[in-house]
């Protein structure tokens, strides 16, 4: 592990709705940051890569960059890993799923429709009107993150669309190191979870998924499972999740390079 | 000025989407803390009601206490004006005005629409389709703040609903305190500024109303106007902002005991 390079990514992003309104993932970057005092405490160079409220190791990183946006993240990803080998990455960072793309009133959405009804003269169906809400909703706000949306609405329909998943990036651009994915369900089935950490695995080709639910974890209580490798172990806490976490990748690059 | 009570909000305040998803309004509670430091400097017992990542006074509050939604900041507030006479409340929170009510896809609400229409054999319009729209916006995430909404969706349609104005309470529950109002848009011409603000304070009772742009904000400059007492005071720095505020309130209080 002594001098190997590690990239650790931890916090959430945010997205603008406007220049005074925000989505944000809930995350700490507790279990990020712990991850990374992990790996420097058995010599690696760590790179932390960070949301803006994220806490922040307590050891010395080799490099701290901190990122806002989804775009952003994409943006350090890449050219972190351009610039050089990593022997794991961890990213555990919560990244915004979704990003505003426009915003209306349900009024405005209404008359929107009706007035391409009347054009139409006839009410469409399926795709069509589908494809008539999405295009419907706009009108206030101009685009994302410009200016301010009126405080004094009725309502608000705002429409999100689904952010790019950087992750499907890191083993595109090195596909030697060891990926480590983290999925985050809400109060679901073991079975449910343990599937879509699969899922999660497959598609982006991790060599191990941590997979946890927000209803079992308070502090520093934290269970977790972290799969691959043709196993699955159980975690109990932060600092248990951190040390697994540096072994099986220990374990995974003692067998690469023996 | 001394011994007197002074009640500053400050910070913003965030409401759930689901359990890792929140809309937050963006401040760094730096200009209510400089208030709340410049009421101390004179004297006064400030009690300090903010945001969770606000910034902090560096004076020794009388109280500092901290909320998350707007839900939250009502309570608090009715709590501690109930509980005793302020002299003064600056108002200078940025709070949420919308909060999330239901989410669906683009084709969840073209379904339920469809499936309306041919159920009463007729395409609503006006106020009907308007109602249509708002009911038909449910259906994934259950109710705010409950689980997680699923990320792998192709876009979302979030209904948002107005937030109640927690401000207009602070008059109907102390007739005589002196209200600091705040209104903040984003690159709007002056005059129009100036009108948001008289708005502001007419519907709240507002004795003062500090009217800023983001625009002209960055770091310690900080363009604002003052207005109340019959006249409007321009301002150039937070540090002015604050100044300004803690004079204000004096000469009011010192023509009312005399």
């Amino acid at each position: 592990m002594k001098d190997s390079r590690v990239l650790v990514t931890s916090g959430g992003t945010w997205e603008e709705i406007d220049r005074v309104r925000k989505i944000t993932n809930t995350s700490t970057g507790r279990l990020g940051s712990l991850i990374a005092d992990a790996f420097a405490d058995r010599g690696a160079r760590v790179t932390y890569l960070c949301g803006e409220a994220a806490l922040r190791p307590l050891r010395p990183m080799e490099q701290v960059e901190v990122i806002g946006n989804v775009r952003q993240l994409g943006d350090a990803l890449e050219r972190l890993l351009k610039a050089q080998p990593y022997d794991c990455v961890v990213h555990a960072m919560a990244v915004s799923d979704y990003t505003p793309r426009a915003a209306t009133t349900a009024e405005g959405l209404a008359a929107a429709i009706s007035a391409a009804i009347e054009a139409e003269e006839q009410m469409p169906e399926g795709d069509d009107l589908t494809a008539l809400i999405r295009d419907s909703i706009r009108g206030i706000g101009g685009e994302p993150g410009e200016k301010k949306i009126s405080s004094s609405l009725e309502d608000m329909v705002l429409l999100m669309e689904k952010t790019p998943k950087v992750i499907s990036r890191i083993k595109r651009l090195q596909p030697e190191t060891v990926l480590v994915g983290f999925k985050l369900l809400v109060d679901v089935p073991q079975a449910e979870l343990e599937q879509v950490a699969g899922g999660l695995m497959e598609r982006n080709d991790c060599d191990f998924v941590l997979a946890n639910d927000l209803a079992s974890i308070t502090g520093d209580t934290h269970k977790a499972m972290l799969i691959g490798g043709g196993s699955i172990r159980y975690l109990d806490t932060k600092q248990d999740i951190a040390r697994a976490i540096v072994e099986c990748v220990n374990v995974k690059k003692g067998r690469k390079q023996p």
